[in-house]
């Protein structure tokens, strides 16, 4: 079963990824914990209706568009089979090294 | 602001009274305590992970077309002046009582 809270965070990842922040910007930015913002990216954390919203508004994405982008992760799992999805985190793990760098560049450049 | 929580319980609500079934039943198929599906309903709780994939499958529906459901909702608040939806949660209230009726029918039938 692929948890509603994982698929979150994972999608909340992509995104603060994508634009290459750091954990502290974006945790600053929503006034969450660092540590909290973590667990919640991490699956490991369910975050609460005002606490999404405020890491949404920190990332200028609705939540609207947030969620369909979990929607659309889930409904691809919810049709494959067991364990496909594991390949996706092997690949986040693979390219976080580059993502550290960008974000010690931000850090850097503050 | 529309917090997630309360559209999630509309949306789950609806979707139950759609299908004529009561708290009671769906609790059941969930295996979650009917006060804890009625305070979810009306977004009064964050419902976990878990609990939501138990609900969803309870009610048949894909966790994934639930949250495209949620996500259709919020897009349509986030453009929508304050207040906007007010209506819609007058408008559940006002067909509660035929809700209720056929919830009725169904455990009498049972």
């Amino acid at each position: 079963v692929v948890l509603l809270r994982r698929v979150i965070g994972d999608t909340l990842r992509a995104q603060r990824l994508a634009q290459h922040r750091t954990l502290r910007e974006v945790s600053t930015a929503a006034r969450v914990s660092l540590g909290y913002l973590s667990e919640v990216e991490r699956g490991q954390k369910e975050a609460s209706s005002e606490l999404l919203s405020s890491i949404c508004d920190a990332l200028g994405v609705h939540l609207s568009e947030m969620l369909r982008d979990v929607s659309d992760t889930l409904a691809i799992a919810e049709t494959a089979p067991v364990g496909v999805l594991e390949p996706v985190g092997d690949l986040e793990r693979a390219v976080e090294p580059r993502a550290r760098l960008a974000a010690h560049d931000v850090v850097a450049a503050a």
